[in-house]
């Protein structure tokens, strides 16, 4: 993770990819695993940006240009994490959902009171 | 949070409406707004479901029938953010995006290797 946590997406539309998920006890060689993957999306055509967190529930949500740049991703994703393990190693349970952004706002955007 | 971490969401499409905040230092009354927000989504028209982790940033991911529903929510929770203590004493910065989402899919549903 980069010292300032927001990915710097441009102006909408683009695609966000919502990753969900609840670790397996243990790493498992994911640390690993996760900081290749972290290193690879930043290399992909279309990376826009990621913002992660894990408390209890894992949420990544990473950014892309638009959907073949996610679906790029995801096949690169599926990649390595099969040629590693495997992803029942690592995850007890996990949703992805892939979104078209179409609305951004911030703190300086009028933030939650705008349109 | 409920013991099961994902949220319970239909067949696509329905909306995310992905709140990425960092906070300010203390407390000051954000563990028992945070709460009441909590509890009024759940009572809003149109809601599916939160997700929420924080880990230096936050990420707090609710999901809506409809973009109707999103921003209904959204005058709810400015109204009650304003009534209480304002957002600038909690977060030292956000981002809102309001996305679409397309696809979903899961552990048990193929997966990272599912189109």
């Amino acid at each position: 993770m980069s010292s300032h946590p927001f990915a710097d997406t441009p102006e909408p539309p683009y695609v966000a990819v919502i990753f969900t998920s609840v670790r397996t006890p243990g790493d498992n060689g994911y640390a690993v695993m996760s900081a290749s993957l972290d290193a690879l999306a930043r290399e992909q055509p279309g990376f826009l940006g990621v913002e992660s967190a894990r408390e209890g529930v894992g949420i990544t949500v990473s950014y892309w240009t638009d959907q073949a740049a996610a679906q790029g991703w995801k096949r690169v994703a599926a990649h390595l994490v099969a040629q590693r393990r495997g992803r029942d190693v690592w995850y007890e349970d996990y949703r992805v959902r892939v979104a078209t952004v179409e609305r951004e706002y911030g703190r300086d955007t009028s933030g939650l009171d705008a349109g």
